[in-house]
């Protein structure tokens, strides 16, 4: 099996065996191996995560053993017995008490994102997004349905500050926003999903169970950014289910420099602001609905302002890379967007008013894009726009 | 990010997006993207697998720069337009006209195996398959189910006859089996899930949709047998309704060395041969159902005669390979067995009475063990067992 035909195929098998590698990683953190792991005095045996876990010997054996091979745990033999402990890898990203820790975003993966992507034939015959196929909305269980949204949302929402703890403070000093003291940081998550499957909803359910109908950045990104400027002040705008679970489930140690504003950004008022952060809203929205978020946006910003835009960017000839291509399906998959190419956003921007754009490749999953609204009296007007 | 912790964070992305790179695959091979670019004089741009395919240019556009990331096809710019055609991996193993074309094998992942994995931590926790919960039988719409499956039934039958089109040959000349001029080739894939499956239902869905109610070799193996050993003759041997599938949906152009025999392994008398080949059999059980199959074998095994294990074997250690691992999760999933290291195997086949056991890696997916029923005289006896 040397010849290039065979590493061809086993290529295709690599590929065609995807789903296996992930669902390994996920059911791994649903049942806590890595948790029990690490809360172990030093490596335990197979019969010992049986025991903590209260899972079956015999799948818990071949999970363990998946798990070794794909260099998440590690296996040491003593007197012919195995016993397992966690890789670096496991300990920095899998296991819950880590700051690293990524555990929320895959298990958000694993409930939600792994379904949708179930149906992406569908998805690319009819050009659409599937979440209602997948999970059944509307349906005549319209009640499961939305009960399971909500710790879907709240698991979205951790898992989005795991990822910005990850590639926040890269995004935030990919360009020196110093001369930005006052910033709004623009939420808005999955807003028409999420709405539309909240309008389906009886009021009667809304009250009784307070689901949150969409889901923001939540702020994770504010505190990164008045981390890295010690005189920034940041707004948080997103909509007030949003905003609730936020206050009631993140920590904003320093919150008279973080604030809330409850709204809806294609039709609200925005506050006035210096810099605009769009973090993962862009990539949600067909062309027209961002052109018609960055025209208010321009309206409100103060000249010689900007915005900056954050998401995964495509490579200018759409070649890769490989995650943001995936990432582009999956917004197909759950949105009505797509990931662009700095030419793509570079339009976009222009087209609302702002100039001076500029691409920050972080090296990171994320990448940062500048772009400002001119002054009136030409781009080099003002001490603040050379200083950027 | 060049750090080792990065690299181990991009590794775990790796991990956590395989399912995506699995439905890409998928994807593309349902919508038939290959076949088309395979029928076409050139490379075609999106607009026109569009119109041959009648899927929506948004998410085909996305679906074939996935594709190209991936190596599954390649992209030519002309006049700054891009046009697509198969990369050669494509062109062997994913174009229907292809003789290793892989696409059955890899439809029938995409409609079963990745729904299934989805139950992943359950059945890790329960210790058992998740056939049922997957697919919703017992439901109140067994229908569905039923009807669902026998699509499922001839995608699964087609696709093991593109496993052996790849494995077959070199687990058949991985021993010299000439010295067996009467081979027996026992189906029997997944025969509990399926007799489960089919008691569920009701005689009048039986008679009306003629549904097979389990899965063999179908007689692939029986093919590569002959076309390598001249003077063989085989009997496939499975139940009726696999034999029927077989014979209706498979050329057997050389009928007169194949033969069908219809029986349930575990209850029927077995014919009388020099060779037994139990391919992908054994992994579908428990150790003790294993041992009953075996020791029926033995019985009726020609004293100087043997058994032909073919199977992806696990290493004595058990820390791989990767895929026997991930397959052996695939087991608990969807069956009552597992993947077994050459020890355990060796143990089961002595334990039914075989000795001289061998293993041969063929270094494909698939290897072969031959264990042999020793004469009773001793095992240098007869002139075959010296072939040997």
């Amino acid at each position: 099996m040397g010849s290039a035909e065979d590493r061809a195929y086993q290529a295709l098998c690599d590929c065609a065996h995807g789903f296996m590698v992930s669902q390994v990683v996920f059911a791994a953190c649903e049942l806590g191996v890595f948790d029990v792991l690490a809360e172990a005095p030093g490596p335990l045996d197979v019969g010992a995560v049986v025991m903590r876990l209260g899972t079956s010997s015999h799948g818990t054996e071949l999970l363990l053993d998946a798990c070794v091979s794909l260099k998440l745990l590690t296996l040491e033999t003593r007197s012919g017995k195995a016993f397992y402990s966690n890789t670096e890898l496991a300990s920095t990203y899998l296991s819950s008490p880590s700051p690293k820790s990524q555990r929320h975003m895959l298990l958000y993966m694993a409930r939600t994102t792994y379904r949708c992507w179930g149906h992406l034939a569908e998805a690319v015959r009819e050009g659409k997004n599937q979440y209602q196929k997948a999970f059944g909305v509307p349906s005549h269980d319209l009640f499961t349905a939305i009960y399971r949204s909500e710790g879907e949302q709240l698991q979205f929402m951790r898992g989005l500050q795991e990822v910005w703890s990850i590639s926040g403070r890269s995004v935030m000093t990919a360009f020196d926003l110093s001369p930005f003291p006052l910033i709004c940081d623009l939420g808005g998550e999955r807003l028409t999903l999420m709405s539309e499957l909240w309008r389906r909803a009886s009021p009667r359910l809304l009250r009784v169970h307070a689901v949150c109908p969409l889901v923001g950045g939540s702020g994770a990104l504010a505190k990164e950014c008045i981390s890295v400027y010690p005189d920034a002040k940041v707004t948080v705008f997103d909509i007030p289910d949003v905003v609730r679970v936020a206050k009631t489930h993140f920590d904003f140690p320093e919150e008279g420099r973080i604030s809330f504003q409850e709204g809806d950004f294609f039709q609200d008022r925005l506050p006035e602001a210096d810099l605009y952060i769009l973090a993962r809203v862009l990539h949600d929205w067909a062309d027209a609905k961002c052109l018609a978020l960055l025209a208010r946006i321009h309206r409100v910003c103060r000249p010689g302002g900007g915005v900056l835009v954050v998401e995964s960017v495509l490579d200018e000839d759409r070649r890769g890379p490989r995650t943001t291509l995936l990432f582009s399906l999956n917004m197909l998959l759950q949105t009505e967007g797509r990931e662009r190419t700095p030419g793509q956003y570079h339009t976009l921007l222009a087209a609302a008013g702002f100039g001076d754009f500029r691409l920050r490749r972080t090296g990171s999953v994320y990448d940062a894009m500048l772009a400002r609204k001119l002054l009136p009296l030409g781009p080099a007007a003002s001490v603040k726009s050379q200083q950027l």
